[in-house]
């Protein structure tokens, strides 16, 4: 299998979901190896760039993409196959930015109080032990955290004409920033517009769930991922595939309402994938489900409900794609 | 050491905690063995069984205790250590109760919306395979499921005279139905009252995060535990340690509140344990905190955040005392 | 009508509802007047009196009661019928104390952000304008203000065994801080325990709704009030009548869910009180509703919604127990 | 003053706040007369009419514009004020969307359980009496409502190139729907991109706060309205003046953000206009605000937080333009 390698300059970056040109067309099939830059744009390179000088937020999560799917119809599923994630860069950057973030007031939860003190990290990649150093900024503290890439942003064009910003985690996927996206996941996404028009950036060295400060390790990546297409099928919200597990991810506010979306989307794929009762499916999911909150921090709070398929009755979703994909993955080297 | 066995009768169950009088006085360092019966009273045993008919829910969740602790003051901490936690029973049983549950009207999140079925699963227990069996109700799927024992209540009298029902996850405790309340984890509650009147029920043979019918596989438990005492140093809010990981455990509504109290309890318990500045510990939490849902469907919602200690700077938390009653409890044939 | 007057001293208080003993047994019919302290137990006297050091949390809202009620059994409607509220001293008080308020980091919205600075207002009441005066800290602004005054708790003992602080509102009343609890208003209050175990308390010179800083013109007040009872058709939620309008309160998180059980209340009240299908209700209020926020700062936010008599079909509620009183609050020299 | 009319053809409809050419060119001071459709695009004329078979939600509330407002640039603050609203059919229309609307489970608080019956609700308008009549489906009530005209959305383009349905409200307006976009009231908006690009639509002929059942009594409008632009001074969030109160508007979720947005809003507007310190806003507008919900059943819950002029220090907004807006909206028949 061919790889199609892009890497898009400073111009070509996209800042939100829909309303902008393609920057290539695929066939469904297609291998892409993908060069994103870090959310701030490359911005912060030292704890002395700060992020209330340095980085713009109508400005951040520059997408690489958009895509355009050929064949891909409103109403059809994209597949994204993410075969590796690797660091593009040897340090990766987080922030506190002023009135941003899950323990400060925002400018939804806003208060009068004055912003936590506008503070930068940075980290140093050692790819020999795949760690990733933590580094105090008010007293000696150094510690060596485990690389664990991740995307925080993976998403398609909206529905009704809708464009929205890449802060944005909605039904159409987007910044939904859950460490569930890395490596070995399979991505099913509901088409909305003719071409699909993914995107895809953010990429995160590691993150924690919540993403708590509001920025993960910030880092470009260099992404591999296989491009598919199933036609019809769209699920209501994004959904995620791998070895051992499903997921659906809801995006909303306040976050009960996200955990609503993600398990009501689970119960109905499990419902229709294994044949049972609607009652049925919620009270099993009810047993076995793992609910891991993505993030408390962006436009909308992200929340995704998983179950292990070990648990639930036979039956592959999507006619078996992600362990297909696993298959072609191989062949491009992944592990 | 010696183990006190007290099994209460039908009389002899609390249903608030705070206003009950205590079963017992124990002192620090003891070790109770106590029969708890499930969040039902017993009252659902076949799939005929109604919860419309059967239970009244202001009286679930029937508490085994109160117990006075000696010794236990305002401003304390209680330390409960689980030894062991094994079903009482051969079954156990899950209700989609109408109008209670994460994906239903409530009576808070009211709706002009029928109710779901109100429908009965029973679980039996394989105590050789160590399972429990999901059958379904509309269909012929029989699945196993691992037993997973857990205690959905453990709390202590509130502060301020307040007395709260068994259904209540609140700053003192209570139903936070987290799958994280299990054989081998250390509880640390604030003590409000004098004798702290700590009590246990709500015995789950296993639960999926999120507990999202509103019910887990309910069933009766024999809990082992050894109950502990530090003078002062009582935690904002409860916090669970284990071999592996230091928690804090937020229940509020909306959710985002209740896991910004867990987040903040941790960045507080980590800071000062570790000597990190506020801000430092803000930011390294953020990229390595997991945080699971623990219930969507209580009076309060309950969201726990927790963190490696491997990622941790060194330090034992309250002076080691997680490890000593790991001892303790080898002693008592804990695994 | 006799009026029997009722004056506690400090030691009289009560701090929650629930748990405390009556005061006073009291006859349906009975006109009571009652004097109440203010929300800070008269702590904040001057402008130098700060929150942080004056007043503790625990004990705000002292309740001037509970009474009992002859002959008040669960599931009986107890009415309080508001004749008269007066000032009961020249000045009153209000505070932005830390981490309270609708516009900083609290207890459940937490943040890591330093507390809005404590500082006390005074105002003092003009009898004769019947205004009260704010005077600006920071700069020479003042400015005279109507006198409106109201009460911000009302409640019964909770059910199910359930003690509350003074602080909270919820379905048994207490503090929903909303300026429709005045004078001329009839309040219908679910009974939970025998006697009802009614107390009021937490006056207020005038607040605007929302209570945003936390606080209103608190202030010490006389509340003339009669007591009556009607067996059964306990509301689900306390409800309001005044002479043009009916009203029902939900005090919940998130605000939507107060907003919810409000309107729900008032729903299924007009629908039984008018004959009209539930469908039919829930179409015409959508329509003629006001729902003003009576506060965003306490344990729960309280909503009212109301509808105006005027814009309903012909019908009175309780069997036209609010005009009855108001002839007899006539009787006592009500306007 | 000349007016400028405008009658659209239903494919001239925006469904969107940006990324629609502007229909018109307009200079500040310009008096327009729109007419616009009601938000079913008039497909609801009967009860027989069900949303479920005649309404798609990607295509409701069809705008009127987007005008282009010669000399607006991002900064700005576009002025519109409503000099008229004139219902411009007979009849108005109302329904109970399925999984849409404030007593309902929807597409965010996702539940399991079945629809409300949909229903259509048609409403008679009576010229001369100023009224609309509720006919109950279900029984033979009739009643006749004051008749009060108000525009459901109005809106510029967003920033950051995004693009919003117009069922949505949010920082640049749209469907905030509050009965406080009326005749009398003056609108001011941050503008985003160049020329603003207005829009009006939705209009209600009434609708009690709230909007319960996701509709009013929606019907097709002609609104007299004066543009009028103010160089830079955007305001953070939408704000209206009337002859009374100063007011702004909040639009999030969960609905205790949308408060805290426009109270904040409107105590740095009184803090700004007044010269009184943020703390002393605060505590002053604690104890006069008004806080109408607006509505609980769009993709944002709106809030209103208003004060009335009478009770704030002297001093008029953005230098007395809603006066002359009064003034020039006498020479077109203004009342």
């Amino acid at each position: 299998m061919d790889v199609i390698e892009y890497t898009p300059t400073r111009n070509d970056y996209a800042y939100t979901f829909g309303g902008v040109a393609p920057v290539m067309r695929v066939k469904p099939g297609t291998a892409l190896r993908l060069w994103s830059d870090d959310a701030f744009g490359g911005a912060l390179r030292s704890v002395d760039d700060l992020s209330s000088a340095k980085v713009d937020l109508r400005f951040v999560n520059p997408q690489t993409g958009p895509f355009f799917v050929e064949g891909a119809e409103p109403g059809d599923t994209l597949v994204l196959h993410l075969v590796a994630l690797e660091p593009a860069r040897d340090w990766g950057a987080s922030a506190a930015i002023p009135f941003f973030g899950g323990m400060t007031g925002t400018d939804r939860t806003v208060t009068l109080q004055e912003a936590l003190p506008d503070t930068t990290w940075i980290y140093e990649l050692d790819r020999d032990r795949r760690t990733v150093g933590f580094v105090a900024r008010h007293s000696d503290h150094r510690i060596e955290l485990p690389l664990e890439p991740m995307l925080g942003t993976v998403g398609v064009a909206p529905a009704g004409g809708e464009v929205r910003s890449s802060l944005v985690p909605e039904r159409f996927g987007g910044n939904m920033d859950t460490p569930q996206m890395r490596a070995g996941s399979t991505v099913y996404l509901g088409v909305n517009v003719e071409g699909a028009m993914f995107s895809v950036g953010d990429g995160h060295y590691r993150q924690g769930e919540g993403e708590a400060c509001g920025t993960a390790v910030e880092g470009a990546m260099t992404t591999t991922l296989i491009v598919d297409l199933i036609k019809g099928q769209a699920p209501g919200w994004p959904r995620i595939e791998d070895d051992t597990h499903v997921m659906a991810i809801g995006s909303s506010r306040p976050m009960e309402d996200s955990w609503r979306i993600a398990n009501s989307e689970l119960v109905h794929w499990v419902s229709a994938l294994h044949g049972l009762h609607t009652m049925d499916a919620y009270q099993l999911l009810s047993q076995i489900t793992q609910a891991p909150i993505a993030n408390v921090v962006d436009a909308n709070y992200s929340v995704v409900v998983k179950a292990a398929k070990a648990l639930l009755p036979d039956g592959a979703a999507f006619d078996g794609i992600h362990a297909d994909l696993r298959a072609r993955a191989h062949h491009l080297g992944a592990v």
